[in-house]
């Protein structure tokens, strides 16, 4: 029997989703196993949709694993979360077929950036968003998107130490609204390159400030070289906020997107 | 010289405003107070305009302090910050006149109750609102202000050991707006009793779930009688948001309210 969760965590105090042999209990991954295998009673190890960095947030995270273990779906949440540390909380659970994998069925995934711009700081927001003080022309932000969208080589943007094989990356949808002092930029692409969405939002930044145009962005695409992009922006802005999958696995849950 | 700052918190690890002599350390005055004393370079006490509770948060809190010392108001303001935790933040510093008070001047008080009302609790939302999982009928909880609003004596809403000598107070103005699953409920009064605007929203969510109709909010201020009202609900989810002062004091200071 497969299993998925939905599973929404404040990233701030882990080294990413990850385990690792180090601080393995500074990440968000030994603990969602753990309470996993609380309840099942047996040795559970989850496969993740997305293995967000440190402090990176999700509201909508998407794990699977196997077990042969029956409890009441209700039973399955509850039972997790009294588990659990209060900033990691599972919401949703599906019983997927064997064919489903949370990492290889997603489609595509979608990143949520937050920008507080403002003149000064919040300590209220400080964990959940990156402060920018400076005025940001939003209309130039939105034309460079233009440039932004479709099939490229992402290596521009593309961090150091990246594992992944092929830079050439789909950027299917990419949105930014504005709500009183909040910016929110939304990505979504079949996949990213490691650092990729901090490293566009740090660009979107120097086109907002009229650094540079939204035009150069196609210039800066096709360089190919990481050294001419904006600076990597801050973890603490970033949310993984929906893995998208066929209809067919009914992974149909809505994240408590509550911006 | 009388100085007047505007203070942002976030209060989930403070026993609340006020200088206690035990843990003095847990409490929001000691850092701020320190940190004004630091870049004063003499002992400075501030008076505040609300001594907000523990756990409670601030996007508005004023205080005021005397000093003969000279800085710019970019060095106050810097200098301070400097040296108070990450959860506590001045934006803004006035001149103010000897006449000046930031309790006695105040007009009234604006606080905000935020509730996440969804199925699921939210770890990211979780030191900033009230999770509350029942549906609401927001048009009875609209209705029922009608009944707040004005003057009245509000001993039903009084928590024990309030120092109020005087129950009666004026609520001038409700409102409540829902932005996706989050509620704004916003309260302004010209000063509050102990526990007031908390246990009004217990009573407001009893209403909102049809355990009283709105009009037994009339016959339950009449009773005056604490133990008729509804539970007080969590400090998590309350704000003291704005200070409203004579316009001469020229605190014009629009908080940076970022919901």
């Amino acid at each position: 029997m497969r299993l998925a969760l939905n599973i929404e965590y404040k990233g701030t105090s882990y080294y990413g989703w990850q385990l690792q042999k180090t601080h393995k209990e500074k990440t968000l991954q030994y603990h969602v196993d753990k309470a996993i295998s609380k309840v099942a009673d047996e040795k559970i190890i989850t496969v993740c949709a997305g293995r967000t960095d440190t402090g990176v947030h999700a509201t909508g995270q998407v794990v699977h694993f196997d077990t042969e273990k029956k409890r009441l779906d209700l039973n399955w949440i509850r039972g997790i979360n009294s588990f659990l540390p209060n900033d990691i909380y599972v919401n949703a659970i599906y019983h997927v077929d064997k064919k489903f994998h949370a990492r290889y069925s997603a489609l595509s995934r979608t990143y949520r950036y937050i920008i507080f711009n403002n003149e000064y700081a919040s300590p209220i927001l400080r964990d959940y968003s990156l402060h920018f003080q400076e005025v940001l022309d939003l209309e130039k932000i939105k034309k460079s998107f233009l440039y932004l969208k479709g099939e490229h080589d992402f290596t521009s943007f593309q961090g150091a130490g990246c594992s992944s094989k092929n830079p050439v990356k789909e950027i299917t949808k990419i949105n930014l609204k504005k709500s009183s002092k909040l910016i929110y930029i939304d990505i979504t692409s079949n996949s990213f390159l490691y650092h990729m969405v901090r490293n566009i939002i740090g660009t979107l930044l120097d086109i907002g400030i009229g650094k540079y145009s939204p035009s150069s962005l196609k210039k800066l695409i096709q360089l190919k070289d990481r050294k001419y992009a904006g600076k990597m922006v801050s973890a603490s802005g970033l949310y993984l906020m929906k893995v998208n999958y066929p209809k067919i696995h009914m992974i149909d849950y809505k994240t408590s997107t509550f911006f």
